[in-house]
């Protein structure tokens, strides 16, 4: 095994016990960055002398006993709509091209004051206002699209360019490319994680969070995220105590909901099997399985629509006006729609959400966990656009990824997604699981529990592990 | 001196010492209300006889040794936009005329808990959309207004038919009437004390609040209204701990902050000297003061109306489609404007109100109270629509009365209006005191100060009290 298929949580615990110096990391991240970047095209910017430098300080911190924590002298790359101080910042547009912040975002400077070593900048669809990342390829699939709009960041992680990525996620953009790569993707409760320095795209549904290669990443990540940030007015104050979880795979008293309505609607066969039998997993590690029903599902999509069209047409007004020819046409589009919206039906939105909101918050005083699909449907080929039901539905691909990940946006809840398996096209599965309000410690026991059961039992079962 | 005369600390310790009957203290504010009402017509429902109801079962408790706090007992009055349970509720619109609330809002419940014995419902603006009372006289003047839209909860407090009072506040409307008849009113901080069951106006501006003679019992009554409640979005939570201020004079420590800009433009002499003076009282007890510059003041007001005119609009959206002319025409036309406002619009005022409340908070970094005008003039006299400025600039009344109380509306912060003396036409002048975000003991601190030295001093001074 090379040290860039190492977990975040092997690779810190191997350089704590300077077993594996963050340089000799670094190098194996790089290399296997050189490699795989030709055909993936996951990054937007390699920062490769800096990461060098960094690394070799976090080697000579270490050695010298100034070990900071389990980031310390871990390669990661993050969303190129991230702000980094000096290192170019696009977020994939035109508008923004040349672009060198002078600061870093909050998150850039927590990870780097937790001695991560930033790799690079990954691509994203344009202002993160898409559910596809153009340019970049699917990290099990040459011939499929990477999702999106953090679509880099989860190519990177699920080929080894990078230990751990963040994303951002507004309507699903953490969740989508981090299932469709076969990665972990969290999106935390809102607020919990700071957007300031993070380029916005709807402000009251945008979150930031990791994408990683198992549950227990995510919780370290995440532990070295959130907190209380004063230049973020969302931002809200909690305890960091997401890491300590361990791996125990008793599940008793857990509830888990099942949905009867909405996320098992026009999922493909593969995709409902592998969700549903994961909970077969669960709930053999003693959680009980409750078959729930989802309130005012007709609501989420235009909710999502409602809030996002006025507040992108909003953050991008000055360059909507003066450059408009910069943005792509798709966003272009988008952004002009979304300035042309009544404020009242802006405002019929936002009601919409708040009894939305309350709904959700009844349904979690009956269960702890939703278990779903994460996406209806698995990596689609590149240049598709639409995906065809059954039913005889058509849906554009856009909503068919969006669906079932928008509720957690509306809702401001915490959802996980985890590799489950593969479908018969060999392209990964995500289950998604969505906890109540700051419950990120219950999503990362459950997940962490699932990973275990999964891994001792792999070699026992046919059990296809991604 | 009658028992309706009291304060409310007066009359609860009264009560609680088993020296006033309830039933007492009750008959006594009905006598006033019969005196009093033909010529102010504070009330649009009086409950007498679920008052005396109500007062005699307060009795009993009190007599059984079952006395619930210094609310037990106390007659008030709730603006008439707020649902009681059975007793009519329409806040002063034709549109809810003869509305029987099924259920007490939240604060309704509270009270009712904490033993407060509703006396009736008082007039309002429609919907609390206005800033004058229609139909209220000023308590101190038959030819002034009352201002609104709490009019008649503060002309009912002023004149004795109630102890207290609740009103409304989402651009002064519990300030302004306080201080143009002489009484303390309180707008606490954005979320402190529940909207569920008020008829909104704006509902990111709304906050309810106490009309109370001291601000030691504006204290009382907050807490008996704040905490945590679900059924309002925007609730916080807090301890309880607004009562315990005693009395002491000793302000050394404070720094009061001076506005050198926007709260002393456009301000009549006599309040802008009643105002210095009674800074000079705070300062004599030891308090520090520092002149500031007020930021971002010109957006204060396009923020108030960019997000007042489409949430009312949205609000009252059902009865502006189906029933448009049982609306005042001043309150309809207001709807309709809000109703045509474009989404990008109402974003730029939720933007710029969010740079206001971080330029806020910084400033409360370096003082702990704002102290200023309540409102620029007293009050108006009935059916005068604009104000003529020394500087040759003319102003509506609503403008007038509205810019100096609107900003903590956009802050969200905590407000008091505490009386400091008549003008020259012998109408009463208010102090406002804005504090920091939840800072309310702060305000009730300095206000229980001033009214203490104010007491003290009062048979020495030339000082003119209220």
């Amino acid at each position: 095994m090379q040290p860039y298929e190492l977990t975040l949580a092997a690779a810190a615990e191997a350089v704590a016990a300077k077993d594996l110096s963050p340089v000799e990391l670094t190098e194996s991240v790089l290399g296997r960055l050189d490699e795989t970047e030709g055909g993936l095209h996951a990054y937007a910017t390699v920062t490769a002398e800096a990461a060098r430098a960094a690394a070799a300080r976090a080697e000579r911190d270490v050695l010298a006993g100034r070990h900071r924590g389990p980031l310390h002298g871990i390669p990661f790359a993050l969303k190129d709509n991230i702000d980094t101080a000096g290192v170019p910042t696009a977020a994939g547009s035109r508008v923004w091209a040349g672009r060198l912040p002078a600061a870093d975002s909050t998150v850039a400077a927590r990870l780097a004051t937790a001695g991560a070593v930033l790799i690079g900048k990954t691509h994203t669809h344009e202002f993160a206002y898409g559910l596809i990342t153009p340019g970049t390829t699917n990290a099990r699939h040459p011939g499929r699209i990477a999702g999106g709009s953090s679509g880099g960041s989860a190519v990177a992680v699920a080929a080894g360019s990078a230990v751990f990525a963040l994303g951002t996620d507004t309507a699903g953009s953490i969740r989508v490319p981090a299932a469709l790569n076969g990665v972990v993707g969290l999106k935390p409760t809102y607020g919990l994680v700071s957007r300031h320095g993070v380029a916005p795209l709807s402000w009251s549904l945008d979150h930031v969070g990791p994408i990683t290669r198992s549950t227990l990443d995510a919780a370290l990540v995440l532990d070295a995220l959130a907190g209380r940030d004063p230049h973020d007015p969302a931002s809200i104050a909690l305890p960091r105590t997401h890491g300590a979880y361990g791996s125990s795979t008793d599940l008793r008293g857990l509830r888990i909901g099942i949905p009867r309505n909405h996320f098992f609607d026009r999922v493909t066969p593969d995709v409902e099997e592998a969700v549903r039998a994961s909970v077969d997993v669960l709930t053999g590690l003693g959680a009980t399985a409750v078959e729930v029903e989802v309130p005012l599902t007709d609501y989420l999509l235009p909710v999502v629509w409602g809030l996002m069209g006025p507040e992108a047409a909003s953050a991008h007004e000055h360059h909507l006006r003066h450059s408009p020819d910069l943005f792509g046409e798709d966003v272009r589009v988008l952004l002009e729609a979304g300035s042309l919206l009544p404020a009242g039906d802006y405002l019929r939105a936002q009601r919409a959400r708040t009894v939305v909101r309350q709904a959700w918050r009844e349904l979690f005083g009956r269960i702890d966990v939703i278990a779903a699909p994460t996406v209806a449907c698995t990596a689609t080929e590149r240049g598709q656009s639409e995906v065809h039901w059954p039913d005889g539905s058509t849906e554009t691909v856009t909503d068919a990824y969006v669906r079932l990940t928008a509720p957690a946006n509306v809702t401001g809840l915490p959802a996980l997604t985890l590799p489950i398996g593969l479908d018969g096209a060999g392209l990964p599965i995500g289950l998604q699981l969505i906890a109540g309000e700051l419950a990120e410690p219950v999503l990362l026991r459950v997940g962490t529990a699932y990973e275990a059961a999964r891994d001792t039992s792999a070699s026992r079962t046919a059990y296809r592990k991604v």
